[in-house]
Parts: structure tokens; C-alpha cells; sequence
């Protein structure tokens, strides 16, 4: 393995993360919040923060001179699941350096592991977030945790749709790189180009959600945290009510658009750009997501129609029509595209409804979108191949192919999904055990820790019960933390990414 | 599809039924029940109900004359799937006319939905039970509760190791019916001689186990109903307490004995006959199946250790080494051949212990075995797939084999194992999500729920919470109940005998 080549790339990582972190956090420090209070540590925790970045990650450039540029499939494995690993340590360092400046001991940032666990949720858009009074934290600070989503989200967009797929990592199939249909269309195959064009798409839908809101009342700082947060199917908010807090209609309107949007394949967007309307339309992913998001918002808004719905400012809400569907779209939309903004407190919905959402959880948005979850794409593929298998119970002498629109899924891709969807089930079981057994202490329930496991693994944030939208992870043992950081990194990067790294064949030299 | 012949069958299978329910439950009416209290009802009840099975059924037998008596794949299916849905309504008929004659309508068993759970239970060898105070309940009548497991044990280890696998439905590897390795022997093809051994093999390790009970110190009828109970992995037992009541530990010790015998492919059996000792000490499932049972017995009894333990008697031990061993391997050899015999209420134990029980309710016995669950060989094959997965990440170019022992599963049969697998886990949150929306108003919990679906889909009684130990299944609601009769049946049927049904294309002639 060419280890030498990914130090290197991991330096870059660094260095680009560190110039970020010092342009939109320490801009922020210095002239939106100078303005409200005098206080420099923010300005100061940034500007270390950069430097450290700058100096490890241009030590790791420098020093690791690679013999080869060869990037193969191990190596872009291991780069990928480091850039995860290594930069949420580097991205949680300004919290961490702010609470000691601060010099506020109670306060969460105070735990290294609580920083760590922050930027890893930011990194991998899930949005789980320790804290509690959120409105009280400098501005620089929320607006680096709504970058991390951003960086994320767009980290994962690139390396799913242009990166992973040409190196053969992934199945191109599924994140449309060589498009379906007769005419063989698709996301430009050199990956820089397609990379590039990727970046625009996802900065034009920036500006849009960003004008949008701020149009529709929301001040530009809140404007940008939460087009940040919506792109990146993050979650993190500017207040502990989540986006609650924000009343017009307008608003969540705009937010659910744009939640949509963002958890449709990226591939897809390149082939409207390019003014392949047919293929869009014609995509079967495409209308699966749209259709689970329409079936499941109508089940969600008749089981809570008819009762009082309590918002996560506390208010409550007198039962109405309008509320019913406002709230349960809101919800099942933020939910499947694992988003996880939170208007109103689910955790006291009807089972029926809660389930639902959980269920949501892993189905998740589509392939090649910065949502998290199982993808709806391998749904579709792990339930024809189990209908498949019911009729191969009475007629095996029928060989029927599977297909998703108008293309073959080959028996190499049907057995890699099912056991990616069995995987993802075993570590979410696994998971929620590995809480139940650390926080036995905590008195940790079986909702809880289901849904603990669930929510980070699949992305989302909030999950029921003590994790539920009004509640926070801040109050787990530091063992859970770790497990569930491993779980959002995992979830984040399907699985292989992460879990390879335990295969002692993957480390020997062929 | 040959319905005609179906039917016939059917009808012959309750002629069988009927036969058996004369002899052994009217037998016991009569004679050990006329010493203990003067009751008829019993009696009454057993005749009353063999006379319906012997009516209906040779009305069935006479009245469709088939053509021809071709068994196809079809027809195996739809004869399987109707053995149990319906046999269970004539096995349940005693239970409820006892119930009518008695005049208790307070009784269980005065609901005949109660009573069909009851006969499902039996004769899918599960051991859930809607009863309390069990032990006033007529012998008569424990017996033949005894006896539906008996029965149900009997025909699954016939039919799939006899018969479904020769007529294509289920998959021989799977079976033994073509044993692995360099000389291919194993179960005679011809399936009424491998039907016949086998049914012998199972008289036999009933008259020993019978007999072993007997010299411990039990009286026959209680030899005998644990007996029945114990080969076909069932677990009723006589009394509220299950078999905690039964003190001498040589109980306990030759409980567990037959309980892993019971867990064991029983095509190995016919092996040990023919002296193919290599191929039994070879099997890779048998090494597999006994290793985790040594495991989490041992990760068990040192979660246990030193706690005090309560009896399902409600006797409270101290602790000790050696009552942890005692109720530590009694508790998990019980859940995971799927019997479900209680002496400790292990509701009470730490979360690890409970876990991993829960976690070993789906791992179950060996195929061909009458234990239930996904089976050991379809956890190897399922866990040998995804590290492939996992490898084939970095490595596509690969292709390595997957074998079991020395021999290659097929693409075909890998695919089938994860669907399989899959469909099990999908089929159990299904089934918890029915009880908590059917039994919402019952204050149904999360972990009630989710075990008693899993107790009954894996074929075990028993769960945890309100289905633990010292619960039962009777305060659930109908509709609850309905839902745990198809999961028993389903779990039974290793998922598609039932579930084929609902395939439209199954009805159709071609």
C-alpha cells in the first residue's frame, strides 16, 4: 500500500480544513460577534486551531514525499475512512480550545471526547449534538458546526458519485456514474470534472436555500447555519428547539424543499444540467423516494391529526388540520432524508407514527445524496431479490431477472446489497446492546439505545426517548460516545469504508 | 396445481390427528384422571373432538379423489403451510370444548382464539402459553399439549430432512441430505426409508429420555409431558413454575442433555447409525452450534455470578458458582435450541445476560434439528458472506470461494441464506410494531413487544418483560394473538411455506 501517498493527501485535507476553519469562523468571530459581546476566545480557539492544522498538516505534506501518485482502491479506503477519523479530531479542536479559554469547567466542550463526538456529527451531517443551551455559544463556534456539516456533505457527495465509483470501490450501478437506459449517459467519468461540476451544483443550491430563507424573514446568520445544516442533511440548529423556534410558514416550507433536494442522488442534478430530463423522470430511485416521502407524510399526519402537538420550544399546539400536516411532513421529511431538524416533539406522536419514522430512519435518502440511511436504492434491490427468493420457493426452475428500471442487477450487486442491509441491521443491533451495557448505569433504556444506535448510524440526530428531539447525547458515558462516533462514521462512509480497517488481510501487501 | 390431492391429504392428517388425540388424551382421561378427581369433561372433550377430525377429515379423504397423486413443489408448499394453519384448529378443539363442558368462563381456554395459540404453539414447537395456574388444568389435557409438541417436532424433522429437500423446496446442503466431503452419503434419498429412520431415531431419544427422567426422580406422566417437550424443543411444562419446579440437579443435567441433542441436525443421527463417525466429528454446523452454545453459557454464567438468583418458584437462591452454572447453562441451552424451559426468571438478570439471550433466540439450533430460529448454518454462511463483502471493498478482483467444511455454497444458496436471514429480521420488527400498535391501550412496552415477537418467530415461548419467564401470553390482544400464530407459523415453516401464499403468482396454473 502506498501509505506514503495517503499522509500526504491526509496533510492536504488538514491544511484546506485549517484555512476553512480561519475564513468563515474566524471572520465570524471577528465581525459578527465583536459586535455583540467583547469576547476574544473564539477568535483566539480558531486562529490555534488553523495554526495546528497548518503546521501538522504541512508537516504531513512535506515530510511524506510519495515514491508514486497511485491511488488505488486500498489506498483511497483508507484515505477516506482517515479523512473521517483524523478530521473530526482536527475540526473539534476550536470547541475544545474555546471551553478551556472559557475557562468554563461544566461546560460540555470541557470533555475532549464530547468535542470529538461534535465534529464527527457535524462531519458526517448527522447532527447528534452534547449540547444544551445551544443560543448561548458564540457565533463563530455555531457557524463551524454548521460548516462541518456543509464540508461534509459535500465530502461525501464528490467521493460517492465521482471519486469512489471510477476507483471501483462502489458500485457504480447504484450512484449512477454509468447512467441506466439505452443511451448511456451519465456524470462525466473523469472524476476532476465531475468533482467540480458536483461543487457547483451543491454551491448553487447554497445560495438559493440561503436567499430563500433570508427572504422569508430568517437573519442571514440563521439563513446560512441552516442552508448549511438542510444541504448537508445535518441537523444542527442555532437553538436547543432545533429549527422550532423559527415560526413562518414560509420557512419550513423552504427547509422541507430544500431537505428534499438534498437527499436526491447528485448524478442526477449533473443530467438535468445537461438537460437529460428523460433520465430524471424516468429514474426509479428518483420516484421510489419521492413516493415512501408522500406515503409515509400522509400516514404520519393522520395518526397525529385530532391531537394537540407539542413543539420543541415547549409550545403547544391546538389540534388542527393545518398543524397536523405541517408537523408530520416537516418531520417524516427531516426524518427519511436524515436530516434531523426537529419543529415539534415526535417523541410523544403514537406509536405508530414514531415507528415509522424509525423504519424511515433506515431507508434513508438516495444514492449519491448527501442523505445517510441504508439509500432507498438498496431497498429496492434487497426487496425484489426477497420476492424473488418467495417465488424461487415454488418455482426454482424460473430464473427471473432483477431489474431497477431498465437495468440488470447483477448477482455480484444483489448479494453485496443484502449484505450491506443485513450489516447495517447487525451494527445497529450491535450498537444499541453497546449502550445498553455501558450506560446500564445511566439507566439507559431500550428506546433509547435503539434509537441512539439508529439515529447515528443512519445519520439523522434525534432519535426517541432520552435522544429524542428535545434532548441531547450529552449525557452518555463516554464508552457510548465512542461507539456511536464509530457509528456515525460508519454509517457515513456504507459501512466498508470504516470496518475494512479491521481486516487484517487489507493491511498486507497484496 | 393439484388441489384435489392436497385436500386428501389434509384429510388423512386429520384422521392421524384425531387417532392419536383418542389414544394418547383419552387414554390419560381415563386412567390417570378417574384416580385423581371425578371429571368426565376431559374425556368427553377428546372424543367429542376426535370424532369432528375423524368426520371432517375422512369426509376430506373421500370426497377429493385426485386425479393423480403427483406432489409437486406447489402442492408440498400449500400441504405444509395448511398441516399446521389448519391442524391447529382441531388440535385446539379439545382445549376449548374441555373449557364449554366445564363451564369456567373465566378459563383461558373459553376463548377459542386462546386455545388456537395454545395448539399453534404446540405443534410449532414454541411453548408460548396463555395459561396461568397450568398445574389445575386435567392431565388429560397437559398431555395433550405435550403431545402437539411431540407431534410438531416429529413432522418438521421428517419434512425437512425427508421430504422438502428431495422435492427441490428447501435446500439439501442445508440438510445433510447430500452430506459434504470426499464420499458424498448420507440420509437415503428414497424419502419414506429416510422418514421411517428418523422416526425411529426420534422414538428412541424419546423412550431415553423418558426413561432418564423416570430414575431421576420424576413421576411418568411428568417423564413423559418434559420429554415430549424437550425433544421437539417446545417447552410446555405442567406448572406455572415451567420445569424450575423439578429440584434434583440430575434434572436439570439430563433436561439439558436432550435439550442440545434436540438442537442437533438429525440427518447426523442417521450418520451415527451408519457409522459415518468422521462425518458427524467433520461437521462444521455441529462444531459451530456446540461452540456457541459453550460460549455464551460461559459469558452467561459469569454475567450471573454472584447475584442472587430468583426461581421461577419464586425461591430466591443465593449466590454461588455453582447455581450460576446451574442456571446460567440450564438458561441458555434452553433459548437457544428454541425450547424455552424456565427455572430461573432470567427477566431479572443484567442486560449482557438478557442480550445475548435474545441474540441467541435467532441463532437457534442446526438445520434439520427440531430446534427453531434462522439456524447455525444459515448465521455461518450469512457471517462467511459478509467478510467477503467486506474483502471484495478492496480486493474485486478476488473471487474466493465460500465453504462450509469442504464444501462450496453456491451463489444461489448464498443469496437465498441473506434473503432468508433478512426476511427473518424484517418479519420480526414487523410483527414487535404490530403488538405495539395492537396493544397500544394495554401500555404494551418496547421490550415486551420486540421479545414475544421474537420468542415466537424463533420458536422459543418465552421473552422478557411482560413475556418473561413467570408471564404468559394470554393478557395480549386478539389481534395480537393472530399476529404471534402467523409468526409461529412462519418461523416454523423457515418463512416462505407461508408466505408464498401471499404470492399472487403461487395461485396461478402455470
Amino acid at each position: 500500500m502506498n501509505r506514503r501517498y495517503v499522509i500526504r493527501q491526509l496533510g492536504l485535507l488538514f491544511v484546506v480544513l485549517s484555512i476553512v476553519m480561519l475564513l468563515v469562523a474566524g471572520w465570524a468571530a471577528l465581525v459578527w460577534e465583536r459586535g455583540v459581546r467583547a469576547e476574544w476566545h473564539p477568535f483566539w480557539a480558531f486562529l490555534m486551531s488553523a495554526g495546528i492544522g497548518l503546521l501538522v498538516g504541512g508537516g504531513m505534506w512535506v515530510a511524506a514525499r510519495p515514491q508514486s501518485s497511485a491511488l488505488g482502491r486500498k489506498e483511497a479506503l483508507l484515505l477516506v475512512a482517515l479523512s473521517w477519523l483524523i478530521g473530526a479530531a482536527l475540526a473539534g479542536t476550536p470547541f475544545f480550545l474555546w471551553a478551556k479559554l472559557s475557562a468554563d469547567a461544566n461546560h460540555g466542550f470541557a470533555n475532549p471526547l464530547n468535542c470529538y463526538f461534535e465534529a464527527m456529527s457535524g462531519l458526517t451531517t448527522t447532527g447528534a449534538t452534547i449540547l444544551t443551551n445551544i443560543h448561548t455559544l458564540p457565533r463563530s463556534i455555531l457557524l463551524w458546526r454548521a460548516t462541518t456539516h456543509w464540508l461534509g456533505g459535500l465530502g461525501i457527495v464528490v467521493l460517492f458519485v465521482a471519486v469512489l465509483p471510477s476507483l471501483g470501490v462502489s458500485a457504480k450501478k447504484l450512484f449512477r456514474v454509468e447512467a441506466p437506459g439505452p443511451e448511456p449517459e451519465g456524470v462525466t467519468p473523469h472524476i476532476r470534472e465531475t468533482a467540480r461540476v458536483l461543487w457547483l451544483i451543491y454551491l448553487g443550491l447554497t445560495l438559493a436555500e440561503t436567499l430563500a430563507l433570508r427572504l422569508a424573514g430568517m437573519h442571514w446568520f440563521d439563513a446560512i447555519c441552516h442552508t448549511f445544516a438542510t444541504l448537508a442533511t445535518g441537523g444542527f440548529s442555532t437553538t436547543d428547539h432545533s429549527i422550532g423556534g423559527h415560526d413562518p410558514l414560509a420557512i419550513n416550507v423552504i427547509v422541507v424543499v430544500f431537505m428534499v433536494l438534498a437527499g436526491v442522488n447528485f448524478g442526477l442534478y449533473h443530467q438535468l444540467i445537461r438537460r437529460r430530463f428523460a433520465a430524471v423522470f424516468r429514474d426509479v430511485e428518483l420516484r421510489a423516494y419521492l413516493g415512501i416521502l408522500l406515503g409515509a407524510s400522509i400516514v404520519v399526519v393522520v395518526c397525529i391529526a385530532g391531537m394537540p402537538i407539542v413543539m420543541t420550544t415547549g409550545e403547544v399546539m391546538q389540534p388542527s388540520v393545518g398543524t397536523a400536516i405541517r408537523e408530520g411532513v416537516f418531520t417524516t421529511v427531516s426524518i427519511q432524508t436524515t436530516t434531523g431538524f426537529c419543529t415539534a416533539d415526535f417523541d410523544l406522536w403514537p406509536f405508530l407514527a414514531k415507528g415509522l419514522l424509525v423504519a424511515l430512519m433506515f431507508v434513508g435518502g438516495c444514492a449519491g445524496s448527501t442523505g445517510g440511511g441504508v439509500k432507498v436504492i438498496r431497498i429496492l434491490i434487497a426487496f425484489k431479490v426477497m420476492v424473488a427468493e418467495l417465488e424461487r420457493a415454488f418455482r426454482p426452475q424460473v430464473v427471473r431477472p432483477i431489474k431497477i428500471g431498465s437495468s440488470n442487477i447483477s448477482p455480484e450487486l444483489r448479494q453485496g446489497t443484502l449484505a450491506f442491509v443485513l450489516g447495517h441491521l447487525l451494527l445497529f443491533g450491535g450498537g444499541a446492546g453497546a449502550l445498553m451495557v455501558f450506560d446500564a448505569s445511566a439507566n439507559i433504556d431500550i428506546t433509547t439505545a435503539a434509537t441512539a444506535s439508529a439515529a447515528t448510524l443512519c445519520n439523522i440526530g434525534p432519535g426517541l426517548a432520552k435522544v429524542g428531539a428535545v434532548q441531547n447525547y450529552g449525557w452518555l458515558s463516554d464508552a457510548s460516545k465512542c461507539v456511536l462516533c464509530l457509528l456515525m462514521a460508519i454509517g457515513r462512509l456504507e459501512v466498508f469504508a470504516i470496518l475494512v480497517l479491521f481486516v487484517p488481510r487489507f493491511w498486507r501487501s497484496n
